[in-house]
């Protein structure tokens, strides 16, 4: 099913991190869902495709959002003034124990997938809850949405509401198993399952045991939480006494990169031994800086990251983030970085625009593969963005335009066409 | 002009800094403009009255932008990676320097009132540039738009561009005095001036004194800019000596507050003497945090300001700041509070959402006098929001719609009708 055509616009795209590649009128050439390249002009062997022009519009790579969790946007934007634990108390886990319900996780999950689908986002990595069919539900939505997604069917086995948590780990083992096979025999395309331990504090030993098992056994990647916060490091140092840091706790029971892909949400503390073994197991880090402002948890040391040359791509991390906005989360990771500078490390220079755009499309979309750039070989995931609602007294900069449109958030109203493995989901 | 009507709605506004009420299916009474109080039922007195019956919207009181720049308007959104001090040489002063062409300013500035039209903003205080004809046509764009605000004629006389510097203080004073005059012969019933010199270190004693004459014979309300950033600090300390901090170095000038009214942006540094002259003198914070991100200034210690009992409003700054929204505002406020709290002073406790709301409505509204909340008396500006947008699974409180209102930033496309001292905007 996937289209061969061309797009032509004007092509903004980060092939490389920090270098922002602007190719005005140009032709991003799509064969079979995969790019082919952009060209100034439309090679010989292309000629024959469909061109749509989109005239003076802007061409950018779809947007991966590494970590947000679905049965959290209904309540999105709201509960703000509470502190962490009460936040999970008072809204967050309330909210998640009402999927039990699998016609409330209908209704709930067709407004998230629906929103997503008009978002910028192309591919995104997703927290569901602990219930099987209500999961099943969500990835039924997000397959029909025309995004690829990975999405979690939650495990906690402590520390956590009886109505969220599993009743040990060998019953978690079987559900967990059931929820993957499931998932497996309805045959979908772009939406697969990920395991997800919620996070240390929510898992014994047990649990992890038997999900690094799962994981091994079924080759899948996983998601988590780590080092969000002061409270929550030290909580771990207590509970896990022979893990040599919060992110070993998960390595030791194989959940932490080195064979599969992993994602963890937040690294705000994230210890010196702790980012070596991310390195070097290659666990991707989720950025997620609207919720590590709006829970008060701190500024991740992301211009470390990629100094050092860590996996880092952006989460919106909804609703401890404020809305599903990748145009936010990119503008959002630029304003901190600066108060990081400014409060916390003179010599962690500010993340710039390219950077975090870079970290939204290629960055992330590393998670998924070739993802997140107009390259030859790369999935043919794209935006067309119409700016045409700020009108300029002066004609502007296709670099201006771009930078402009991410910080009015212009995601939400000027998407026009999106584009996913070379498939128009609208 | 002024119209009497009842609107019914679900009314929300904070007579109390932090007290947030709440009033649903209420009833607020406009008499000639004038707010006559909120009510479960209409009085017998004022049964006469049309009613707007608004439904389910969400009715707020207008908010007060207490610190804008009209001519950067233009380039919002762009730029974001420069430093301070080259984003003024690169982009702010180039762009300033192009309303000395009328044509230019009188299209730019058309764009710029347009859109506060349509923002949440009620009342304004604005900087212009130095010229007087562009200030003057950026007035009566804005006695259009019907926002009441203070447009002020920006006063510079050392370090700036030669276009944009007053050739001495004499001319400037006879300059600023023709605006003066020629703002008071056009008869607006919205708009005024407002004295401002941009800055300490733009302008000379000699500048400032004549400027301080002037404020006082026309007893006009000054705006500026204090102790943004560390290094503007000092270099005022090095060009100031005599002056016992920033802040005196207006004071001496008779700019700052004591007679009349006085804001000062930003205030991210302001010494212990700084604070206590601002409370002695009265003088009002507006504080922009979007602009103090942008610009990676830092953080202002609003919640030291709001104990000590200071007159504390929210300025968007554009286009330091991102952009015109008071919504967005109100969330930033929050957001880098949480920080401060976390990277500076934890017994500094985060702002909450109501207080946020407050400063955005009665905080920088008594710049103005009686504005910012449906209290009796009070100028009648308000809001009627349509949050229908956002679908909801389960109904949710008014409480929980305002506040995600805000996060969502609906001002951009939910205000339905706007009311400036009664009079309909749109």
């Amino acid at each position: 099913m996937n289209a061969s055509f061309i797009l032509k616009g004007q092509i903004c795209h980060t092939p490389t991190a920090g270098r922002l590649e602007i190719h005005e009128n140009a032709y991003a050439v799509c064969g079979e869902g995969v790019c082919r390249g952009v060209f100034a002009e439309i090679p010989d062997c292309f000629r024959g495709l469909r061109v749509i022009d989109c005239g003076d519009r802007l061409i950018l790579p779809g947007m991966t959002d590494l970590h947000i969790h679905a049965p959290q946007f209904a309540y999105r934007g709201t509960g703000m003034d509470y502190e962490l634990m009460d936040w999970l108390r008072k809204v967050a886990f309330p909210e998640e124990i009402r999927y039990a319900d699998a016609a409330y996780a209908a209704a709930a999950y067709e407004i998230f997938a629906s929103r997503l689908r008009l978002s910028a986002t192309t591919r995104a990595v997703i927290f569901a809850t602990v219930h099987t069919e209500a999961t099943l539900l969500l990835m039924d939505q997000m397959e029909r949405s025309g995004i690829v997604s990975l999405v979690g069917r939650v495990s906690m086995d402590r520390n956590a509401p009886t109505e969220l948590a599993e009743p040990g780990a060998a019953e978690a083992a079987l559900a967990e198993e059931r929820f993957i096979t499931e998932a497996a025999r309805r045959g979908y395309r772009r939406t697969g399952p990920i395991i997800t331990p919620r996070f240390v504090p929510s898992c014994t030993r047990e649990l992890m045991a038997a999900l690094g098992d799962l994981r091994r056994k079924f080759a899948l990647p996983v998601q988590s939480h780590l080092s969000e916060n002061p409270g929550e490091v030290s909580w771990v140092a207590e509970l896990e006494p022979e893990a040599a840091f919060y992110g070993d706790a998960y390595d030791r029971s194989g959940l932490f990169g080195r064979e599969g892909n992993t994602v963890m949400a937040h690294c705000v503390y994230s210890a010196p031994e702790e980012v070596r073994r991310m390195l070097d197991n290659g666990v991707w880090v989720a950025h997620c800086p609207s919720s590590n402002m709006n829970i008060a948890s701190g500024i991740a040391p992301v211009r470390r990251y990629l100094e050092k040359g860590l996996r880092v791509g952006l989460g919106t991390d909804v609703a401890g983030g404020t809305c599903e906005s990748m145009f936010r989360a990119v503008t959002d990771a630029i304003q901190v970085s600066k108060l990081y500078w400014r409060y916390v490390d003179q010599s962690a220079k500010p993340i710039a625009f390219p950077e975090a755009f870079w970290m939204a499309t290629k960055g992330g979309g590393s998670f998924f593969g070739r993802v997140g750039a107009f390259e030859e070989g790369y999935a043919f995931d794209a935006l067309v963005l119409d700016d045409a609602s700020e009108k300029d007294v002066l004609p502007q900069s296709v670099r201006n335009r771009l930078e402009r449109a991410f910080y009015l958030g212009l995601d939400r109203t000027g998407i026009v066409h999106k584009f996913v493995s070379g498939e128009q989901v609208f």
